[in-house]
Order: structure tokens, then C-alpha cells, then sequence
């Protein structure tokens, strides 16, 4: 295993293209939802001490040249130390040999960007082409989130909710660079769209199920762990379609898991997200939300796209 | 991250002597024994078609300078190929930022010097310094107990069994030839020593109750995973120590496990096995069984120590 090729960002960032991360995310989304996949649990460790947390994903595709385990880490405090927060590593190897092929320093950005096309792909079809927008969060996803959708199809308006008003103004002034119409907003202005994208860190929901009643869809990137929470149990219940990335991630994991907990809705009331992209068009007519985990066979298809460029697969 | 060192093999066998190893899995089966270790569940991936499986272990010991993500993996068929079945590598970040600090592509290697090093020290700790030894199995790791057990202690006799009696011929040389009295046996002779190792990829036990009646003391390092079984049910109701190296591990993966269902004995009845290795000297007088499935935190340490001495730590 000498000479391991280990690949940089830089050389990540030359071929994973939006197209090509578009593309292989819908395709391990649809095979994610027909069972064509492996997906252990993810595992995690906690450094009290140093303010820090590691997530370990697995996965696999079924027929893909690699399997990919995914440690993915943040500490809060790197700042002081002058070094980026985020770390992240895909290890790949053979799925025919299992010998490693490749470790991918993809420092969090191949992560970024399959939870932005994940997220881009789902609202895309389950809103109207011309749906006005609204984002809670003025994090990197929070931007990713509305640059990938806009690869998709043009988006007419975007009200930008932050907690910090200043890192709202940041983020409209951002989009609008990108040429959208965008604009700071207050929160209930933003929950009030007819397309609402929640990408925070949130440990409770960002409003009551009144605050969101406007709301045709909404898209919710940002509760991933046990502790983190966006979307309000209730509106759960006025749903008539709710699609998870993963259903028993969702069920741990995300804001879906609360409602179920909560008594809002029936504990096998989503389907997959992956079911929605291979069925399209999808009814759009009532309220839909999209709860979204992170799938480890996503992380890992889209590893091997970017290898198989690189490398030839 | 550019710049990742890959530790290669021969770095490894450099810096990593039985000394170094013996001492860090000593101390981190102390530490596991005190709850100062993180270890989240084993995952797995499974390859029908390419006949293969991948094994992911996470680990960390409080205050260690790393912690350390393990993949493992075994494709049966890669001799066609010309290929090793075995592929293991490291990843190992810093504990204070999460940054990546290396790879140390081990290729198995660490992990089956940690867990010959975990079967000597508990087979040392619970077996008078004379014992006669049985070893059934004939594999690396069957080679590696008594190797190991012999750099702790003089061994006066090993008697081995395998399925092929010409690999028990075979592993009786060599043992022979590190000057050992060793010599190839019946099954029944090799499990009616006082000192009797298990290491065999069995799944189903390798006798009777009443085959290893006249053992004192045995240390079961095959049984990793839920299907593997190799010490009779019945043996366990008759141990007055039962020590394992992860609780919940030797439930759901060991022997332990198998018993604990049977009936033959409580889910409580285990004790750590570096609880015993700290209180030295214990109880040799009746009926001990030690049961190891391989401890994430233990992989992370001695991985940890490896760096320490090529790094600095």
C-alpha cells in the first residue's frame, strides 16, 4: 500500500463539477431508496476537552468500484489556532478486493456539496419552477443550498433569516453577487415562503407551526445529530408528503425523529427521498417537507465519481 | 492536509517491538477497563459477489494525542489475484484539533499484534508459569499467541490441533524452530492441556464440555464476530472467571454472547479483562475463560504509540 494516492482538494475541486455531484447524488438517492446500498450506522466520538466531534460514515453502492469510510470532524476552537474547523477524509477502496485505493482530503467540501445537491435536487421537485424562497441559516450550507437550486432552475426572490443580522445582510449580498434577488428578512418573513431551506445549527425549532402555516415545502439540512432540531413537531402533522434521506437516520437523527417522539405523526409516515427523484413530477399541490440526515452510500458515490475521474474507475 | 504522511509497513515493524506493544495494550486495556476510552460500535460491509467483508473500528484513550479510525478487510478470493486476503489501514487525527495527522497503512499487521498481545498478557495473568499449552488452530494468529506468550514466559510444552493435521505439522516446526518443545496432537489432546488458546475461524464449538474438562484456563481469540463460535456453552457455567476485553462486544460478537444466550450464564458475569491485568496476581485455582473480540480503543493505541515514536507525540 505504499504510494496510496492521496488526493487534494484542488485536485477534487477539478473534476467534481456541480453536474457530475448532481447526477451521482440523484443516482445514489434512487438507489439508496430501492435497497441498493449499504449504510451502517454512523459512529461518532466526543472530545470534551479540546470542543470537538468526530463522525465516522460507512457506505457502499451496490455495482460501484469502491466502498468509502467517511471521518469527518469539527472542532469549535481551531480558530485560535489559526486552522479551518471542519476536517474531512474519505478513505476509498476496492470493492472487489477491498485494498485501499485512495484517500480522498476532501476537508469537508465533498460533504458540502452532496448535502447541497441533495437538498437542491429535492426542492427542486417538490416546489413550483417559480416558488419564492426563503432561508433560515447564513452558514456555508445556507449558501450552497440556494446556489446549487439555482444550477437547477432560476429562483425569482430569496428572503435570507439569520440569527446575527449582519451575517443575513453578508449572505443576500453574496446571492445577489450570483445575480439573485435577495434580501435580509425577518424570520417570519422567511418561514413564511412558499419555499422555505433550513440549513442552522438549531438545538429547537426555528418557529411554530403558524410561523411556517405559508409554506408550500420545506427543505431542512440542518438537524443531523440527536440534539439538533429546526422544523416544529406539528407541522409534521399537516404534511402530506415527508421524505427522508435515510428513515432510520431520520428517525435517530433529524427533525422527522422529533415529530415521530412527539406524536405527530406515525413513525413510518416519510418515504424516500431517492423515490421522489426517480417518480418526478411529484404532486406539489400541499405542504411537503424534506428532513435530511446524510447517507454514507451518497458520501461514498460521490468518492467514486471523483476517483473515477482521476483515476478511470 | 496535503502532505498526509502514509506510514508504510516496514516503518511499522521498525518502531513497533513487543515491549512497545505489550505496554500500550496493557495500559489501554486498563483504561478501557476504567471507562478513559471511547469505543462506538464495529460497523461492517459485506461483499457477496467479490466474496469479501470490511470491519470499521473507532477508538480513543482519554488524553491520548490521537484517535484513530480503523478499516479492515478480508476478500477470501484475493489469491487469485496474487493479492494478500487481508488489507488494513490506520487514519489517526489529533485529538486537540481533528486534523488528520497520519495513515499508517498496517495492513493487518498492528491489529494481529495487539490482539496476541492482549491473549499473552490475560493468558499470562491467569495461568500458573508452568502450564502445558494447547493451541487449537493453526493460523497467524494461532503462531502469534504462543510466540507472544513465550516472550512473557518460559513454555515447556504446546500441543496444536488443526483441521489439517499438515498444518498442525507445519506450525509445530516453527514453533520448534523459536525452540519451543511443540509437537502436532489429537483435539482432545490439545484442548486437555491446563493452558488451552483458541484461535480458529470456527462456527460452531471445537467440543464438548467434557473435551476441555481438564483445562484450567482458556483464552478464546477466534469468535470476532456473531457467527463465530468456538468454546462450548457449558464451559462457561463451570468458569469461576470469565474476563473479556469489551463487555458489549463479547455479548454481541463472542463466545461470551453464545453462553449468555444458552442460558449457561448471567450477561453480568464477565469481568474486564484489564481489571485483571492491573490486579495481578488473580485467582489461578479453578476454571478461567478469556474471551477477546478486539478493542477499537486498543487498536487506537497502539497505533498512537507507533506515531509517537516516528513523529514524535
Amino acid at each position: 500500500m505504499t504510494g496510496l494516492p492521496v488526493i487534494t482538494i484542488d485536485e477534487i475541486r477539478a473534476v467534481a463539477g456541480k453536474t457530475l455531484v448532481l447526477d451521482t447524488v440523484r443516482a445514489a438517492l434512487i438507489a439508496h431508496a430501492e435497497s441498493r446500498t449499504q449504510v451502517p450506522p454512523p459512529t461518532h466520538l466526543a472530545f470534551e476537552k479540546a470542543n470537538g466531534e468526530c463522525h465516522v460514515k460507512t457506505g457502499y453502492v451496490d455495482g460501484s468500484p469502491y466502498y468509502v469510510i467517511k471521518v469527518a470532524s469539527t472542532f469549535y476552537d481551531n480558530h485560535r489556532l489559526g486552522l479551518p474547523s471542519n476536517s474531512g477524509s474519505m478513505l476509498a477502496s476496492s470493492a472487489s478486493t477491498g485494498r485501499p485505493a485512495a484517500l480522498l482530503a476532501e476537508d469537508g467540501w465533498l460533504t458540502a456539496w452532496r448535502t447541497a445537491a441533495t437538498g437542491a435536487l429535492i426542492t427542486h421537485a417538490l416546489t413550483a419552477d417559480n416558488a419564492w424562497v426563503g432561508v433560515l441559516g447564513t452558514g456555508l450550507q445556507a449558501r450552497l443550498q440556494i446556489e446549487w437550486l439555482s444550477t437547477l432552475r432560476p429562483i425569482p426572490s430569496v428572503a435570507v433569516w439569520g440569527r446575527r443580522s449582519e451575517a443575513a445582510s453578508q449572505l443576500a449580498h453574496q446571492l445577489r453577487e450570483l445575480g439573485l434577488d435577495a434580501h435580509p428578512a425577518r424570520r417570519r418573513e422567511a418561514a413564511a415562503r412558499d419555499c422555505v431551506i433550513t440549513a442552522t445549527a438549531s438545538g429547537s425549532p426555528l418557529g411554530s407551526a403558524h410561523d411556517f402555516a405559508a409554506a408550500n415545502h420545506i427543505t431542512a439540512v440542518g438537524a443531523d445529530m440527536p440534539g439538533k432540531h429546526e422544523v416544529p413537531a406539528g407541522l409534521f402533522a399537516a404534511a402530506n408528503v415527508i421524505a427522508t434521506d435515510d428513515h432510520v437516520q431520520a428517525l435517530s437523527h433529524g427533525d422527522f425523529g422529533h415529530a415521530v417522539r412527539a406524536g405527530a405523526v406515525a413513525h413510518d409516515a416519510d418515504i424516500p427521498v431517492g423515490a421522489i427523484l426517480r417518480d418526478e413530477p411529484y404532486d406539489r399541490s400541499s405542504l411537503s417537507i424534506a428532513d435530511l440526515t446524510g447517507v454514507g452510500a451518497v458520501d461514498a458515490a460521490v468518492a467514486s465519481a471523483v476517483l473515477g475521474q482521476l483515476l478511470g474507475s
